[in-house]
């Protein structure tokens, strides 16, 4: 069915793509290309990523974040290792086991955190311990910026993570699903969260900002490439059309488009904010870091809205915490007719 | 590396995509849409393959066709049975152990048959025997139409190798990474050589005949569809924005789009092979049933073309062979150019 | 090393064989014998089995109880399910991911819960929700008898776990490593905490209460048998000369040694629990339910029966509390000389 | 069923164990021992194979060939490698999978040869090629010792397989079910056909000549030995009373009664083909190289024996072709009987 609502504010991924991305993509159909991967377009988006990360990376595109976050795993994690992440890490609750799947059977070791955080000390007490041929061990350790409920690692979080993980000699892992979203409101270099903080293999998500199936999983150390090469072929990930979508996340990066959608989506959620803060009735219960904001909103309001055709998530995490998300695509004019519909009805 | 070449037979995957899926997908990106396929594209890219098929069939639409084959097969084999399939047969010597990924280890089992053709006596030796705990039964066949050396498998082949899985009571999958070459040089109905000749699940190839990513497994029998949607999403196959995929299947069915790209993909192989049977020298090892043509070539020939800048296999299946595919967007002016050299090089 | 302990609490396992036992394995080196199971002992202790548990069972001998329990929850769980658990089930937190592996990456969903032990409200709550193909859903509960802390659940209370995972459609499984001692204490019939209660599959395990090597998998379900055959052998669990360890599940259950067995090691630890309640600044945490006892003593004291030779685990899970385990070979010796000692050194 | 045959030459798993092997085990069970192999037993064992192979060895102690094959194999090859083997390789044909379970989905890459053995030059030739993304390439080379067919690789053979394999960098494993028969056959070091010639990892078998349920994974090559410790824990194969089990093997290589027991089946072997030489009708198609002797028998004298109660398989390999399996508990008697019994109905 077509989507009935006119405003929806329940995940980013129902946004198109941008026309920036969509154009490269039908300008890139001409003539032949050497096939897998082995075509310009791919070198190129190779090249684009090196500069915007400082370094050169190991790329593998990808369609979903699911098997970007699950080949990522993969390298990293033998079968009989474990996944320190939080409890609400889309990798242990929305991916119907595919780190399991990726890794043969790797086990996720859910932590406790405000925010859907991890912090030093959790990880370097989920570290502790020695090696017993009785008990999975950590192998890994996986935090999502910005985080499930759209908090935002800072660069000396990330790091001090990082150091955590150095000291028991086990990888960081960056579900970056929405990680633009955080790059924009940190304003810092994209180095600065990743491998200058620790990080050795990041699912770039790009889908949520503005592409149509070009994630990538990008590894900040060369080891593991070839096997992660084999593992991306074995699951059906390497496509033959390959430049289809390397034009994609070519264009996601020239200009610096990846990071002028990712402010417009930011600061659509912080308008939210302001605009619901004046709202009698409502509360903000995790601010707009990013993207995502949560708010508490009486259940007649929340009821009302939704039969003014608005979409949003809500009661799922506490009763009356609705979840509203920003993307590149949303319009002021979709936030402020959501503000307006708002306080027209909690006055009313 | 630009491909160098100017003209290239090397596959059908070099090629770029139709000009009406580039279009339709562009023309999808219009507003929001349900994410994970419950979109409209996709409703109506299923409804546009029960028409083609005349019966409703479960889609699950991949990036790739070996996400197809290996998804397919493990919706039919337990991680204990066997897959007969031809020793020449792509599952099991181009995925880098795709199958046994996604099925958790069942074992291919390589037959030998003349065109990379099973016939149904092969399946029927193959599936004879008792079940025994020391041993790996077969638990499925699998076939490929078009077949790795251009074979196509007429209505009434399928039908015998399907009844002889039906008398064993395992499963037909068909690879159709070039379904629909096949179908155009049968001028038969989908329906002949799928179902209703036994196939139980379709690896339905799109990308080598004029999409990008669009690949689907369509299994014909309800029962494993849950499980197979499951093993879907955990094998990071389940795009969020699946509409930019769907809409591609709807184009590549709109008006029998799929069928006329096979018809010319064909037609362009027998016009090679019709202008190399006069070259002196060359002879027709294997005939352009479909869209691909194998031929013997005198070394100094297969030299002279490859200096001259023409790109294609050789050389892999026996000294002086060569393979030479063409796809939709092969034009006459390519092959003609090709026979012309060659003729050339012959003659001088 | 040799063990340098004279008196040891570590574990039930450290235990050797009941003289029973070693006595018919030797008893059944004699002449050749039908290799794989099919042997007359084999035919015997599944005899024997379908006696003690009032119905025909089906019978899969394994070498350990992580064997036992990896293959009984494969038989039960597909890949993409859960296994609902106590937090401090042995199969999550001991078996290096046993399970994970022959469930090819099924997830262990651990619950709270006092005495290591699920109730029905629990389970319930574990098993709500609706399938959704991104989150992975229970398939399948299981519990500890013992628990591992030597808690026992009664008939009525796998009977309500059983009822809710009837309810939810999701079988029961059963951790029996110390299915006898729970058996002896209860004064029940086997079948009154197995599949009277809904449980589907049982590990029984012999080993920790006197025989060598001779746990099993009791399927009382026939449907998945087949399939749970062709794992074990897959598992390299189908031993040639089985006639050896059906010997041993033979005699353990001959004359019901099992119980007498149990019922000494259960005797024993509510002797230890006797003796030490006396001690001053002794505290029993958990009781003697069965053949394990949690107490909390005083380091010193912990110190000074170690110093003694005095052997067992103590300060894992909480500061100062020590777990004992009596096995049927504990001696009431045993037991005086460490209450004694217990008794001298605190009150000295 | 009781085995209805008086004698049986079907195959060496039908016997018992060595007397000296039972009273081992039986001695052994005397006072607590540490669990898991941590005990007195398994270092004398670990001692004593170091004594045997002429260095330290890694020991994995097994219940069964199978999973003696199927970890070793885990040990050496990625899930996306191939085993070249012998087309009759136990680890291919009788199984059920068990490679693939444990390799988590490497391929068997079966290859021709006569009596079942591989030569350097189809090594070679198997391990030939460049690593490609598509491709499962070779990872490991495993050869039979004795092979299926009865043959004996002598050391020069291994050796010429160890370096075949050794510029390919790629490991060696030699399935030794019947090792101790080889060894006896040759007259060699036990480290001439392994480490010597290039094994990097044996099956080391001993239940077919004399324990009950103790063969071994020894590794030559320290490096995987603690991953492979923690893959025999998550396959349940880490037995907590392992003394039991070590002892066995103690008692095997105890004055070299593992070679007087192969040597004495390789008599036994050599007498019934003595014997059968002279029975008109009858054909030596495979000589007693070891303990196994195949044979071409008219039908009727097939069915003649058969009817007289000797076992024995017969038609599997050709028509008329029946295998003879000698063990160390066979008896001269029962060589001479069954000679008897053929000559007189041969002649009659």
């Amino acid at each position: 069915m077509t989507a009935p609502w006119t405003v929806s504010f329940t995940s980013d991924n129902i946004a198109g793509a941008s026309p920036e991305v969509v154009a490269a993509l039908a300008a890139c159909n001409s003539g032949t290309a050497r096939p897998y991967g082995n075509d310009d377009a791919t070198a190129r988006a190779r090249a684009r990523l090196a500069d915007a990360f400082e370094r050169p990376v190991e790329l593998l595109l990808v369609p979903t974040g699911t098997a970007a976050n699950a080949l990522a795993l993969a390298a990293l994690v033998p079968p009989w290792g474990g996944v320190v992440c939080h409890r609400e890490a889309h990798i242990d609750t929305d991916e119907c086991g595919a780190p399991e799947f990726y890794t043969h059977g790797a086990k996720l070791m859910p932590q406790d955190g405000p925010d859907a955080k991890l912090d030093a000390a959790t990880v370097r007490t989920a570290l502790a311990g020695v090696a017993d041929v009785h008990v999975v061990r950590p192998a890994c350790v996986s935090i999502t910026q910005i985080t499930e409920t759209g908090a935002v690692y800072t660069p000396a979080e990330v790091a001090e993570i990082g150091a955590a993980c150095a000291e028991a000699g086990v990888p960081l892992h960056m579900d970056g699903a929405r990680f633009a979203n955080a790059v924009a409101a940190l304003g810092c270099a994209p180095a600065d969260i990743t491998w200058r903080a620790g990080v050795r293999a990041l699912s770039f998500g790009t889908i949520k900002n503005g592409t149509i199936n070009a994630d990538a999983v990008l590894l900040f150390d060369p080891a593991p490439a070839w096997e992660a090469a084999l593992r991306h072929k074995r699951a059906g990930l390497l496509a033959s059309k390959m430049r289809f979508v390397a034009a994609q996340m070519e264009a996601y990066l020239e200009g610096d488009l990846w990071l002028a959608n990712a402010r417009h989506a930011n600061a659509m959620a912080a308008r939210l904010e302001a605009g619901l803060a004046r709202v009698p009735g409502v509360g903000i219960v995790g601010p707009a870091a990013a993207n995502i904001l949560f708010c508490k909103l009486p259940q007649p309001l929340i009821a009302g809205l939704l039969a003014e055709g608005f979409a949003f998530y809500h009661d799922r995490w506490a009763p009356g915490v609705v979840r509203l998300v920003c993307s590149f695509a949303t319009t002021a004019a979709e936030v402020d007719a959501f503000v307006a519909a708002a306080e027209r009805l909690a006055r009313g």
